[in-house]
């Protein structure tokens, strides 16, 4: 059994909880919050919630800690500091600023002797790995990732920082003009106006000035300046009703040409359809974590990405039964 | 540079040759050919075609061979043997006997201390990754693998066969409502029929009784007669000039569920269209051979499968590019 550990117990967290369900190879040892554990009512019967402050007391009791913080200010500082301790693994999903977040996890990690594997999920994730394989098959051609239909977190707090507006959602969605061009062949340049539109779902404040809200999202630089965005007012009950969900996807499309004159298309398209965008990452999450207890095993260690590791390290079967029924 | 020799020179060898032209950290070395080396014209100026026969001089001369023989009777016995000389990749597909292939091709490769890369390509290949990655995943859900639409060799091979047929070609054709009931997270069991239909375009000889070839065909066993099967008579002039291409392709779809009831649906979707069939194959070889040099040159060896191998092992970018640039 691997034994598992989860820091921090919100949306991610509860998801990896769940996962850890699905596979039984793994069991949940304990969770980590630094709220009052107290408080933390979790959904596995029998499994300790402890204060963050006591983790170092775990250390021979976890194989894998996953890391269930956020990107912003969480992962940049647990991430190296508990790969001292634990084999871990994170989501850290700011793009730019990646190979910063790798060096400072490689050298906790070196250190240490364990594995860290970040940056993992669908995007960067599963998305990263299909576009290096498309890059790798096919040279001469060019990618495309769409996100989408799904809720897009940021814009939603964008929205609500509005002045006037109680609450809202924002949906991402390809434009599917767009997608049909990718998979003609034709390798279009694409605006990022022509590949996604924004569609908000907002509810005012009673009182508020609904033109004024729509026109301040619309103009909103960075968030909704660049896309044709639709702003639809509701009640708080529709929201609730309609938009508690948080269902997310997307699509990695490589479009590439092979032949002495490039005579022939190929075209090669990965799409997620998710209904919820936290626990499918968290599912992948968990798969690494098996990764990370299996290298770790081998006497690995130092930082990693999906980009580094060989897909049969992923699942429950040994490589036999892989090369059996997978090939 | 990374120096490359191909053995064979079918579709797949003309595949590999052009495809090495694409990346430019590789050099086709040589083409090796168990015909008369002067009845051989290759595309690639400069590059010796030499007999198999007198491999075993390039030995030194050449990092990876890629072999592009059939899997019937050339690779079972010339993988083993070229692993005891190379490093090799190729493309063996009896999906019922890749475990028996691996032993023999490792025996080979772990003495000779070089690296062998079997069943390389989509099918086995990308497909056998797709499948891993889903299950890995997604534990609870279910897979299933579409092929088509494209043209089946075995399937056109069989029709021509047939006593009054002078030429034909098969298609294998996806049935759309089995794919979109497997998108709509409905994880059907689906019967043979229910899956794909084969649709044929032959050319029958003059007199010939077109009846008894139709029904001939449909009642074939193991080829045609657990599917929905349709039968075209045309003109050799029409078979030439519509159906002279080679192209193939399909999806690998997992269907799973998450969360604690399993209340959260998500379909993971991987297709190819493939203008080429042997050309895309080709692609792929070529970059699990960049791979099998890596592996050695980090002094690996043994036989290993797509399933073994990190996708940053596939392309040429460093992976402090690959982190910055597809992360």
């Amino acid at each position: 059994m691997i034994r598992v550990g989860i820091y921090g117990y919100g949306n991610l967290g509860r998801g990896v909880e769940s996962a850890i369900r699905q596979n039984n190879d793994m069991e949940l040892v304990a969770v980590f919050t630094r709220r009052s554990p107290e408080s933390v009512k979790i959904r596995t019967q029998g499994v300790a919630v402890c204060h963050a402050d006591d983790i170092e007391s775990y250390k021979d009791k976890i194989d894998v800690l996953i890391l269930c913080g956020g990107s912003a200010t969480d992962l940049p500082v647990q991430t190296p500091e508990m790969a001292k301790h634990f084999n871990v693994i994170d989501s850290f999903d700011t793009h730019a600023r990646i190979p910063e977040h790798f060096a400072n996890v490689n050298a906790s990690a070196k250190e240490s002797g364990k594995i860290a594997i970040i940056s993992v999920g669908w995007d960067p994730g599963m998305f990263s790995l299909m576009r290096a394989y498309g890059i790798a098959i096919l040279p001469e051609g060019k990618d495309y990732t769409f996100w989408g239909k799904g809720v897009s977190q940021g814009h939603s707090d964008a929205i609500r920082r509005v002045d006037g507006v109680l609450d809202g959602k924002q949906y991402t969605i390809p434009v599917d003009s767009a997608l049909d061009a990718v998979r003609s062949g034709a390798n279009p340049d694409l605006t990022v106006r022509e590949k996604h539109i924004r569609e908000c779902f907002v509810v005012a404040k009673e009182g508020a000035d609904k033109a004024r809200i729509e026109k301040e999202i619309k103009e909103m630089k960075n968030y909704f300046a660049d896309y044709d965005t639709t702003v639809h007012f509701i009640s708080k009950e529709e929201l609730d009703r309609d938009h508690s969900g948080i269902p997310h996807g997307g699509f990695v499309i490589r479009s590439g040409k092979t032949g002495l004159n490039g005579e022939h298309n190929h075209i090669i398209e990965y799409s997620l359809k998710l209904d919820s965008n936290p626990e499918f990452t968290s599912s992948v999450l968990v798969a690494y974590a098996r990764a990370a207890h299996r290298l770790n095993s081998e006497g690995q260690s130092g930082c990693k990405t999906v980009l580094d590791i060989a897909p049969s390290y992923l699942t429950q079967a040994s490589k036999e039964e892989l090369y059996k029924t997978l090939l």
